[in-house]
């Protein structure tokens, strides 16, 4: 059960669509959670929580992570955009009191995914790309393989991004690379 | 000048195939060290023996990486071909008498990149892709590039091997990633 306040405070910092997606990422966590038998509540507020770092307005976000003592690796320094999963971590913990470590860490790692990804980090990984608002090229099969294998829509996931990222000439962080390497090597190991 | 013992010891150890490419190779780096002004004769020797650890026959390279004293991180431990790199640099060192370290970075980081790369190393990773008898897709904005901007190049040839082994499924070198970052950084800061 979420209280209200939640709900309320997140669409008021994150903004209305940013919240509707947010929604989204909440049901489509809740939904993989249960085809995987993981806890349902833990999935539904990391789902609706994943993105309460990336708040509206003009924010510093290098000031905020100073401010919340978050320690920013070089590519996070650059690109700053993916400052808003450890921060949203940090927000989670002191403004809307989660102290789950594995729904803080299913926060913290949503964008670049790292090695050894526990369940929940992954529900809300592909979560957040799957959710129905969600339509980019590839988002079909993702879709398709999560209610399959999730860690081969995983790394179908991580190998669609890093072409992007390519594409688009912005870093690679490297725990996303990390996370394809072990994702790799276990698949071997089958 | 070059011994003659050294080229019948390569051509012995590694086959003539890979014989004719490591001469391609050394001709295409004297031609990017005197484009870019750095010591012909290091960039002869470095071309020349970069793939010295491609040895023929049936190899154990994890022994010998072993009996080298060849430190292997993950990845080198299953991507067994990024071995002859580092493998190469050791018997650069100990069989061909080589004792410059800009030649045996050159050889050592030729296939994965790395951070900080020097002039040579740049040539040597450059220069084994474009040499003459080289054909895939890219290779000829590889060789444009080589000749108008090093690091353009290097950027662009690591983008290109980047989607190649994603297509492949194969793991990639956090080496080649923290290359790409800085070369970006770096670009961005022009």
């Amino acid at each position: 059960m979420i209280e209200q306040w939640i709900y309320d405070k997140l669409k008021k910092d994150i903004g209305v669509k940013r919240f509707n997606h947010s929604i989204g990422v909440m049901n489509t966590s809740m939904k993989l959670a249960k085809y995987y038998d993981y806890p349902i509540e833990k999935a539904k507020i990391a789902g609706l929580l994943h993105d309460c770092g990336k708040l509206q307005g003009e924010i510093n976000l290098l000031k905020m992570a100073y401010d919340f003592d978050i320690i920013l690796d070089n590519v996070m320094k650059v690109n700053k955009e993916l400052i808003h999963s450890p921060l949203g971590a940090e927000i989670a913990k002191k403004e809307y009191n989660v102290e789950d470590e594995d729904i803080l860490n299913a926060i913290r790692f949503h964008t670049t995914g790292r090695e050894n990804m526990g369940l929940l980090e992954k529900i809300v990984y592909i979560a957040d790309l799957i959710e129905p608002g969600r339509d980019f090229p590839g988002v079909e099969k993702i879709r398709e393989l999560a209610y399959e294998d999730m860690d081969k829509s995983l790394l179908f996931a991580i190998n669609n991004t890093l072409k992007f990222i390519i594409q688009k000439g912005n870093l690679i962080h490297l725990d996303t690379i990390k996370a394809r390497n072990q994702l790799i090597i276990l698949k071997n190991m089958e």
